[in-house]
């Protein structure tokens, strides 16, 4: 168990707790976690610290930490940012295991508010926090709610394998709530606040190993270290707890303006859909679906294929969740024969039904009915998870048309969830509690059935050669220094020359024996075409005039004297597109795939992952763009060189694993993918490298 | 008044209302309208018609229609298929105005009940129908339902001004109970079912004309006439009530293979799409949007710009509801100081602020701080519209959270939503009640923002010139036919000789003095590319070969003899792009317009309108192609000449509007368009008459 887990435990089983500046007054904010912790059945020990009580809740009130009579296991610090500090110095030495700082005014405010969460840091020493600016943490199979939180006033919260970490205390609470509402059973919550210590990731670790626990919720604003959440996800992942994750910040990132080249493809919130898919966590896109998702993973059923019945008395309802489906991809296939047999004779009717979804009218309303019905498609060998459609006639009836479904779904082990189309909250919360996930949008039904869908398991990370002989370069490298780099990694160029004079220039022309590409070579200049840095199609005849112009171009700027001129191979023919690798701030090092030419980048045809690439991504990536069928053979043209792409893809995660925190950028654009087995060649390069 | 409006009018103020086969026990469906009717509160004279029941809810019953003492307003029949014919014959004897017929069995099953909808029809005569497979219309306002849907057992419906047309029963059942649940008020509601008479477009006329109906829900599952919509859509438009519109079927509408060129562009869920905007209806992309849209829209509110700010104390629920709004290109201003300056006084802080979201945390939520601090938003120069967050705080204090929120609405005439944090149905469905919208999804707090944004007004017709004499074309046209006829509409193609020998081919690309094209000419070959039927970059020396090489291929082919061979000035340089018109069964003509070229293609950068096009439309197209940036010069690269793009659009709607009926499909691909002043040219084309 790591160090933090130890931690957590302390918080979710504490066999003593301290409650620093507890209230006697239950409605106040420093009053409600005694009130809580009692309320939700807390059996230890409790020490509430307030000076000028005598007792809270019957519990004897110590005038300090110092006075307790042991160091309690876990505390949880009720008092302003002024007073805090030195509450959790004290805990700290009285040998506390964990404190939960609820105070605000800390990093979420300033260079001030930042010293001071690092002085409480410090205070802390050893002990592990929770916080500050955090709601708190709660167990709810345990009973134990060290928490602030108002959803805590619920009276009847119902248990189940959800595990929530967030990053907000207030959606953890708006989760709870909406979730208990909804019959939604949950066991373990905590909010991480500004995680001056235990972090979103510690709590998914936890979670990971908690036997408890079977899904994982996490609510984040952004994630502090990349490594250690890629580690805690691939531990959920390892133990089969499915982790769904909603990130907020999808259009600040829109409005970062794009820097360079490849930043105009990618933009950081699709670096962390990058990165929750490569550990297999499944993103939320809305945020009712970061309950409604862990809802449904917790029934632990999966689709076996893509094939969904839909069974509805009400024809518009069965035709909403029917389109939904659709249009997520999965299938509403026609019933099988003895499937349509078996409905025909349940409704009276003589031909065997095929339509899908199945509706049996107000007629077939009838538990009998809806039962063998629901039986039937669930049985059924080309259906692989039932919709049942709740309509209003459900409304007279709750407890026969709920028996009705959970009798069918104890029949299999397939997913058969409900649509509910009236407002009736208490079938959802009937249903939920009963097991038989149930949702009130139609859009829902399909979500969460196509993220049951069997996923494929993680791959191995791709294996990363024995180390090359790295070049010793800083800096921005020019054409041939990037290109020449590359080739270390299998990322081959146009046969080249460098030279400085025409005389030179025309005998490389010759020599190249084809027409040639003549382009200015420069570590200061990365756009050379903006600048007439690049002249197209030229011989020995025409090269010289246009190294003159370009001589002459480059002396009347202000740009500085370039290092030579290139004369290149002209590739002609292939498949242009983009490679690189850049760096996210946050996220690390991410390849890049793009469409090239200027239509493809205004059409942002690109597929992005992080690194490390696992087996397997670096084909994924070319087949997820949209121009694959060319690449493939549109048209009757030829195929093109996929393998040999795949290769290059490899070949630049490899370099940015050799080169690790020395790459900040690198990118081949354009990279000429040529016919089938005739490979790709990086027709021109740009490297940045630190200095 | 139109005749439907006259027959809908009364289905709203009946003054005598039969109720054929009432059922004596109001559990029971035929028994159920007898006794909403009354508990609704209607008070005119009730006739029902039960041979079996001497009274039912203390009115007299009668044996038969004829025996009635008068021709009544209007009918709800009960009987099922196989008697309502005649009851519907009596009731048209009688003189009734309007029936509306519940049973279900008619067209939506099969061919027999084709037949039996159609002896329905003939049986209602003069006398309009509403139905069959209908739940029957409502008017909430005046207390008239005529309806079995099981949402009317609910006992307390709020009123407003939002009027529903469906096409499904359950649908107007679900958004009924829905909107009831969260305090939003109905005027009318009608379900359409299958449309034997009165269609989904009567009712939205009738609604348009309505004074009691400020907005318009409709429920679509498809359109029968797309005029008769059109429309009535547009005299909602008129009348300034905002329609919006959720239609089923987007992806079947995805699963229809797209069977030629332009037809993979487009799909006819798109051409839905093009529709409703060119009414300027708003198309609800979930389903809960059909009621959410038309509870912000029932405020009356227009955002004058694009600012909104979010007033909250919980900064995890503020960053929701911000990130979706910039999801849907809603900007959050930062604070002008005046404002900032009036929110520091009110809590307590020496700077102005200036974030936004603005939190005013925990502390902040009091009564005069909310309310204050809303006013100040409100009040605000930089602000068009604000979203208050309710917290879980409120949950314990709702009449003042709500009071607050109240005045500060009552102080401006800008938009102003609550977003709904935790489970509060009670919150939401007072703040509803009081006039503030209130949400508990984040992304619908963006949502709705974005729909009350003031739209631009439907602009006129584009005209249509006077008529130019047609062709007497059939069929499929060759290329120069095809040209021939888009040149008639301002469309030209290049300068092009029609040969058929060898010598003629010479002179032919002699006399255009440059290379030239070189294309089999034939109404049977659709694709020349595909067989072989175009040659590019011939000069005089070697069309011959080409031609001797194209007609030996042909030759050996199964393929008919052609009527000859082109020879065309070959068109260099331009952006390439599609402009084509295809017919979509329900919709009619419709114009295309898409970025050429394989790779374009692929990614699918088209847009789509109906004909008729209005004026700017044409402009509209090209800015929305994300090549737009291409066209008016990327990258240093010379703008083109979108102008003549526009009227080239234009032609071909002309076109459209000339042809009509006789047109199924016309293409120009490619469609070169040159730099600014020079022009389009129509490389290639093709047209398909009627026969």
């Amino acid at each position: 168990m790591t160090e933090a887990a130890t931690a957590l435990e302390a918080l979710w089983a504490p066999e003593s707790v301290a409650v620093v500046g507890a209230s006697a007054d239950p409605a106040k904010t420093g009053g409600r976690p005694m009130n809580y912790l009692l309320k939700h059945g807390y059996s230890g020990r409790i020490y509430p610290i307030n000076p000028r009580a005598e007792t809270i809740e019957g519990h004897r009130c110590y005038t300090s930490i110092a006075e307790l009579p042991e160091a309690p296991d876990a505390a949880i610090v009720l008092l302003g940012a002024d007073r805090a500090e030195a509450a959790v110095r004290d805990l700290a030495a009285k040998g506390c295991k964990v404190a939960i700082v609820l105070a605000s005014g800390y990093s979420e405010s300033g260079a001030d508010g930042l010293a001071r969460q690092q002085a409480l840091r410090d205070a802390a020493g050893n002990m592990r926090l929770l916080g500050p600016n955090t709601i708190g943490a709660m167990d709810l199979t345990r009973g134990i709610v060290l928490s602030a939180s108002g959803a805590l006033e619920l009276k009847d919260v119902p248990r189940g394998g959800i595990s929530v970490a967030s990053q907000s205390g207030g959606i953890l609470g708006a989760i709870l709530s909406r979730g208990a509402a909804r019959g939604v059973g949950f066991c373990k919550l905590a909010s991480t606040g500004n995680e001056a210590d235990l972090d979103l990731a510690d709590l998914i670790d936890a979670y990971a190993r908690d036997p408890d626990t079977t899904v994982i919720a996490a609510y984040i604003e952004g994630i502090r270290s990349v490594g250690k959440f890629r580690a805690a996800a691939l531990q959920a992942r390892d133990a089969g707890k499915p982790l769904v994750v909603y990130k907020v910040g999808r259009s600040s990132a829109g409005a970062r303006a794009a820097v360079s080249h490849t930043g105009a493809l990618a933009g950081e919130d699709r670096a962390y859909d990058a990165l929750f898919r490569q550990v297999g966590a499944i993103r939320a896109q809305s945020f009712n679906d970061l309950l409604d998702l862990p809802a449904m993973l917790a029934s632990g059923r999966k689709m076996q294929g893509n094939n969904v019945a839909i069974l509805t008395s009400t024809g518009g309802a069965g035709s909403l969740v029917a389109d939904s489906c659709g249009m997520l991809g999965l299938n509403l296939p026609d019933l099988e024969p003895p499937t349509g047999r078996i409905l025909a004779d349940l409704l009276g009717q003589s031909e065997p039904m095929t339509s899908n979804p199945v509706d049996v009218t107000l007629a077939g309303v009838e538990p009998a009915i809806m039962t063998a019905a629901t039986k039937a498609l669930l049985a059924s060998d080309n259906v692989d998870g039932v919709v049942v459609v709740v309509g209003s006639s459900a409304l007279a009836r709750p407890d026969v048309t709920v028996g009705a479904i959970l009798e069918g779904a104890a029949s299999s082990d397939k997913p058969l969830i409900a649509y509910v189309s009236p407002h009736a909250p208490h079938l959802v919360d009937l249903l939920n509690r009963k097991g038989v996930p149930a949702f009130a949008a139609p859009e829902t039904c399909a979500t969460v059935l196509g993220a049951v869908r069997e996923a494929p398991p993680v791959a191995d990370l791709l294996t990363t050669e024995a180390a090359v002989a790295l070049p010793n370069l800083r800096g921005s490298l020019n054409e041939v220094e990037a290109l020449g780099l590359f080739d270390l990694f299998g990322v081959s160029g146009p046969e080249t020359r460098i030279v400085t004079t025409v005389t030179d220039a025309q005998d490389a022309a010759r020599a190249l024996n084809g027409p040639v590409v003549l382009k200015v070579l420069s570590r200061q200049i990365a756009h050379k075409s903006d600048i007439g840095g690049v002249r197209l199609g030229l011989d020995p005849d025409s090269i010289g005039a246009a190294m003159d112009e370009m001589a002459k171009g480059l002396a009347s700027s202000d740009l500085p004297e370039p290092e030579g001129y290139l004369v290149q191979e002209m590739i002609g023919g292939g498949i242009e597109m983009i490679l690189g690798l850049r760096r996210d701030p946050q996220l690390g090092l991410m390849i890049l795939l793009g469409a090239g030419g200027v239509q493809a980048e205004l059409l942002g045809d690109s597929s992005l992952r992080l690194l490390p690439l696992r087996q397997g991504e670096a084909r994924e990536m070319v087949a997820e763009l949209r121009i694959m069928p060319l690449l493939q053979g549109y048209r009757g043209a030829p195929p093109h060189d996929i393998d040999a792409l795949v290769a290059a893809i490899e070949g630049f995660a490899r370099m940015g694993h050799a080169l690790a925190d020395r790459l900040l950028e690198a990118e081949v654009n354009p990279l000429f993918v040529r016919k089938k087995t005739e490979g790709v060649i990086a027709a021109d390069g740009l490297a940045v490298l630190t200095d």
